[in-house]
């Protein structure tokens, strides 16, 4: 068996939409979902207990992060990130592409990789297609990703055509240098905001024949619109029969536009980031904790929800736990908002399986932007 | 039914230690106990579910902190504590006496009570006996404590005995304002050092009647053989059908001390705070989980140690946690740290019952002081 299977349970017949499953030898994924970020070998503030009671079934940690610390030889002694953090469901790396494009001035992009200094302590360091396999494969993902190049947006046609045949040639070079049999490699689509780029990224990457496929380099900054447009786009040129990946999208209504594109996958920091803030996603939208009306409100986050912060606890304890910087506040509200938008997923392949998702976006929104809270 | 009955199950053949049980409406404990404490309505980083989890069968909350924040009456609204955080199990509130007076420059003492402002916002309040009863009543604990005055290490005899006598004066006044059936009102037994002063405290708060006595004023600077001594002293004074609660003790050592003399009930806010700073206890003695000698162990916190740190992680995997800031480090040290006292507590109750208690507590220093970590 190879690292990974994907089958298609049932198409969408209301959007290019689909249900599906992935199997991994930690487990099966039902598709679409939704990937809690654990950057740095943890899901900021949550347990591995906690989050298989809220139905994540796989999680994503972080290349860049982990060499730098604690190192991924001492994961790879560890027993992989697995048994490093007792997590035993299915695992994504991220190749650390966007980080250390991320560096700005820190880094220094060459055709052999990218050189750069750590944010922890300034020391310099070299990232090849190469030594990210060697990473990836050290830190032992049921799947990697291949090392690219993310340019920011609004970027230049040039240099964002520059960027992206780049990223292909490294993807190649992540091929011929990935060789652990149980783990699947993702390539990633590159081409910033032009149709062309797009098209001949995929059609180059597809022609390698990658186990799955990852949109990189939106929800960068442009606005949705042009996000959707390049999902409408590019998405055809992949390959039905596997997993399509829309990196670092997680806020509700993006999770929703991405699915009816043809989405699988998604990731992002926001929930739990924004969690830690005090602010938390519910049916009838966003809401800021520490407002003053919610002092005396002794009902849960969300109404109906059925996450251990809204069965147990109200919005006026919440309240007083992040007014008194009390760890529980922020540990219920991450809970919360990843549940939330773990079910959002669940609830969509329902609607795909029922024929409803039409009608349940609907709804979604209008709820959603009812402010009703 | 009153609100509490206290029984003793077995005295322990070679000290003044005994297992009793204390019955609530919320529960039973069995003593000796230690009581986690959750100052603002939570246990620091634990959530209720933990705190069942590691055997927690009742918690401490504070009076002071409580009053200013949210407010004793929001919490009434909620349904008291149990309901406002969701603990089922039992709840001890502090009478805010020792935080009160540790406000230094803040604070006025007066025969009525005491003037402070709150170390929040400056606001000016009055605690007087009759006051903290009221806030008591409506955070509505099953054990609620006497509004005391706790003197410092050192202070001279003639004050620590005016405090005393007054002490002695608001625990009647506490008496006569509290009117709850379904809540136990515990006196605190006042006198600094001085056993003439111990001896009257406990003799005419004994002659009040209450269902249960505390010894404040201890582990508050004093070596631990004066603490010791003070034990030895003044306990013979209390009844021996009444729990008796020393305050502010959670060392291992202390707690195993407090038993010998015939303590039933300990709280202390140390296993959490060192926690959080990356300190646990293991029965081999303190581990600064930080050190880099544990960077590639891969052993658990504490050998054979039952918690849920323990059985899922590794010293190499809490100290990333701990040097990347990561949130979950200082829950796992806070659940280790409060199971490890718990446990500690269910052995002694087994080391009373089956009359090896002496062999127990040599076997315990010996270990502990072994530095074997």
């Amino acid at each position: 068996m190879s690292a990974l299977s994907f089958s298609i349970i049932k198409k969408s017949k209301e959007s290019n939409g689909r249900v599906g499953i992935i199997r991994t030898k930690h487990g099966d994924i039902e598709t679409p979902v939704f990937m809690p970020v654990g950057t740095r070998a943890a899901v900021k503030a949550m347990s591995p207990e906690e989050l298989e009671k809220i139905g994540a079934k796989i999680i994503l940690s972080n290349t860049y992060h982990l060499y730098l610390r604690p190192g991924h030889e001492l994961i790879r002694d560890a027993g992989g990130l697995h048994g490093f953090m007792s997590w035993p469901k299915p695992i994504l790396t991220d190749s650390g592409g966007f980080q250390v494009f991320s560096l700005g001035e820190l880094r220094k992009i060459m055709e052999e990789g990218v050189e750069f200094r750590s944010h922890i302590d300034g020391s310099k360091h070299l990232f090849t297609p190469e030594k990210v396999m060697d990473i990836e494969q050290a830190l032992g993902p049921d799947i990697a990703m291949t090392f690219d190049e993310c340019v920011p947006y609004p970027e230049k046609y040039t240099y964002a055509k520059e960027a992206m045949e780049r990223t292909t040639r490294w993807a190649e070079r992540c091929l011929n240098a990935h060789t652990r049999e149980d783990q699947a490699l993702f390539a990633i689509v590159q081409g910033s905001v032009y149709s062309d780029l797009r098209a001949n990224s995929a059609k180059d990457l597809v022609s390698m024949d990658f186990p799955g496929y990852a949109l990189g380099g939106l929800s960068v900054g442009e606005p949705k619109e042009i996000m959707n447009e390049i999902l409408d786009f590019t998405v055809p040129f992949l390959p039905e029969n596997k997993p399509r990946y829309l990196m670092g999208v997680g806020s509700p209504d993006y999770l929703i536009e991405g699915v009816f594109r043809g989405i699988d996958m998604f990731d992002c920091v926001l929930p739990t980031r924004v969690a830690r803030n005090g602010l938390v996603f519910t049916k009838n939208g966003k809401l800021v904790i520490r407002n003053a009306q919610y002092k005396n409100d002794f009902g849960p986050l969300d109404q109906d929800c059925e996450c251990y912060a809204c069965k147990n606890f109200s919005r006026a304890y919440i309240r007083h736990l992040f007014n008194a910087g009390e760890i529980l506040g922020l540990r219920l509200a991450t809970i919360h908002n990843l549940f939330f938008l773990i079910n959002i997923m669940n609830n969509i392949r329902a609607a795909i399986l029922g024929d409803y998702l039409l009608e349940f976006r609907k709804e979604f929104y209008s709820n959603y932007y009812s402010n009703k809270i």
